[in-house]
């Protein structure tokens, strides 16, 4: 994509727009609403962490086809002029309800509803699954690596292996709101003003040929920033290489900051390394460890005892390599009056606009969630989906990264530890209110 | 990434631009070339196919820093002026051997040699990593599609849950070249000329209500281009439906092109909907399945008998849900004169700028691959790296989507059938020349 387009409303399944010119020719236009939600917990995973909103709301406010793209379809011979007059117009003008940039989520709850027109609300499912399913992804990914560090400093390290370049973006922000603290990816940093952080790779030593001169040379370049990276011949003779860089830093009034371990043994090397530093009274020298890292390596790690201050996390993160996708669904719950279920083969959907609701003790902690109808309240507890658009217009300015970031912290915290284990073997109650309950019979019968 | 960015040269870690920075205040400036190779198969693998060449050589041709780029930088408060200046006017000014795209190649072989002073050669490896590896694992988890399927057609339902936009796109033409047909991907038909395909979803059938009335109006909508969707209630009922208006169809002189299946037992329901489509005198009515395929679905529901005439291929291809990621590297292996090899913890390298050599069977079959040096000739076995690009200019034109795939459709028949099993059991007897292995021992010592 080094040409980008400019815009993505034909980002889309070719069905969306068939769909659209056939509801069009028959005058379907009464208002649906869709419901996008996720099916199952992917292995290990007990809760999710919604991300996307704002990439997905700012995609709806601007829709609008270009001259080009009604060219392209044009070409394709498969629509009327009428249509593509029709497309040519059409803006979304809609309603959007929307569990926050953050939140934590279960199981079936509802995230996100969209009512417009059926075309309108229609034609957006596959920018929304697209966006939705990799921030939340990604942002429950980064949540567990957080929760198993347990306070330790988490980097992004992953962007070499994101999925394409949109991903590098979005793996950085949804990482960040998480709890990472940093991001080596530049572009995320000046996009999303998210701190970017790093040092050097092996190939820096390897050009210098003499590993302590390529230390000395990089301790002269960034005397307030060095990290040095020592595993390049022995990671072992490299910290003690490290620790005299590091003693010549000092004297001039410097210090080196960190060393870094990207190969062989982690518990072993960081405890041995920290001995070399210590004795070397670079007590302040914090040891980065970047190899291979996940939640269950950070988790180990830690357990074995390892003397690691921070984790550069990569490629496992980046693509949530034991869960690439979400079982992610937008489907249509209701079209005019009429509440929508599908009852094929193991798909069924929970019919009707909804609301989701949590209930919390006197200290804000999770205790339940509740799914109910959109239009109902239940007491004690709280409604989660928020009016975010109305008529195709923002209600509300989009939430800074750091008021994000600050809400999945305190929701992090709301919630047991139980449901925070690893393996994902306890699952939070979630429940249908007594309305949804009617409803659903009534729609099976 | 709503408001995607127009240039890419800050999607980079930003230990690219501290080690450029640290060349620069060193005066390092000598020709380095970096290797870009795949360490190992994952699981099942047994073969690549390269693609995202095209990409990464219009990235190297256009490499510029927007003044908002410098902006940015400058602002970290990391760079020193003069290095800012230098990155200013900095261009790619080097040389770039690569393997064409739609090659098959293995474990080890480099794929891509970029030659240029070293900060830009350097520069180059998060985005030469980030978009060859996406494409080519795409590409070669397509590929194994392909095979599995024996011929009957493929197209590409990914882009729901491909993991970003860029992903979407890049995944469309990967799967395109080894050989899908289509994909549903409108954006991806308008930016490669990919034939787009698709029809309608399962919102469709609900929002009429009735069935078979839905069916009618979409072949209302479109006479010449109607798949039906039969399994939103049930399959059977809903292919007998079909039978009706396809039949309705034919009295109108067109015709019902195909039924589509989404849940349940592919194999015994492909049968039955056969049966039931046969029985109406509608022979030429295909049926299209999508449900959760990849290469062993596809494979196993062939052996059992399934009566599937094309595959609508999704999010299991897209992400390449099994291997989300390559074990791929851009590695250091010459500074000037010196060549290089990193010796750390199971991780070597091949040092040294290198050709890759193939010999071919009388019948253009693949018989081995001999790994050499750059200057060598070997008798009887072809080079593969071509030269693309030298002083920062491109030599060639990118060859079209239609070369591309057609080079891959002669490498995959060239290829033994036993290494294109699925379980990648058998391995392609891949080697090092003599001078190869003499300049590895020789940088051993």
């Amino acid at each position: 994509m080094t040409n980008p387009p400019e815009r993505f409303e034909l980002l889309t399944d070719l069905y969306e727009l068939t769909m659209a010119a056939s509801y069009f020719e028959n005058g379907m236009a009464d208002p649906a609403t869709f419901s996008l939600f996720v099916r199952k917990y992917p292995p290990d995973r007990a809760y999710f962490v919604a991300a996307g909103l704002e990439d997905f709301l700012e995609y709806a406010a601007n829709f609008q086809f270009s001259e080009s793209d009604l060219a392209y379809l044009d070409g394709t011979g498969t629509f009327s002029h009428d249509f593509l007059h029709y497309l040519k117009n059409m803006r979304f003008t809609g309603t959007i309800r929307a569990l926050a940039e953050g939140e934590i989520f279960f199981k079936d709850e509802p995230i996100l509803e969209v009512t417009a027109p059926i075309i309108e609300s229609q034609i957006l499912e596959t920018f929304a699954i697209n966006t939705i399913n990799l921030q939340s992804m990604i942002a429950t990914k980064a949540a567990r690596c957080v929760h198993a560090a347990g306070g330790r400093r988490l980097v992004d390290f992953s962007l070499r292996r994101t999925q394409g370049i949109d991903a590098g973006l979005k793996v950085a922000r949804s990482s960040y709101i998480a709890g990472f603290v940093a991001t080596s990816n530049v572009l995320a940093g000046k996009l999303y003003g998210i701190p970017i952080s790093g040092t050097m790779a092996h190939s820096y030593i390897s050009s210098f040929g003499d590993e302590i001169e390529a230390f000395r040379a990089f301790a002269r370049s960034f005397p307030k920033k060095t990290i040095l990276l020592i595993d390049t011949y022995d990671t072992v003779a490299g910290a003690r290489k490290a620790t005299i860089v590091g003693q010549e830093m000092a004297k001039e009034g410097n210090k080196l900051l960190g060393v870094r371990l990207d190969s062989g043994d982690m518990t072993q090397l960081s405890q041995h390394v920290r001995k070399i530093l210590d004795e070397a009274s670079l007590d302040d020298t914090e040891i980065f460890a970047s190899s291979s890292f996940d939640e269950y390596k950070i988790a180990k790690s830690i357990k074995e005892g390892a003397k690691i201050d921070a984790f550069g996390v990569g490629t496992r993160m980046g693509v949530s390599a034991d869960a690439p996708y979400f079982d992610i669904a937008y489907k249509l719950v209701q079209y005019g009056d009429r509440p929508i279920m599908k009852l094929s083969t193991g798909k069924i959907n929970l019919p009707g606009k909804k609301q989701l609701f949590r209930r919390t003790d006197d200290k804000g902690r999770f205790v339940e969630d509740i799914i109910g109808t959109a239009d109902e309240t239940i007491e004690g507890a709280s409604p989660l989906l928020e009016l975010v658009m109305q008529d195709g217009k923002l209600l509300m300015r989009h939430p800074s990264l750091e008021e994000i970031r600050k809400r999945f912290r305190k929701n992090l915290a709301a919630l047991d530890e139980k449901y925070k284990a690893l393996d994902g073997a306890h699952l939070y109650p979630v429940k249908l209110s007594a309305r949804l309950e009617a409803l659903l019979e009534a729609a099976s019968s």
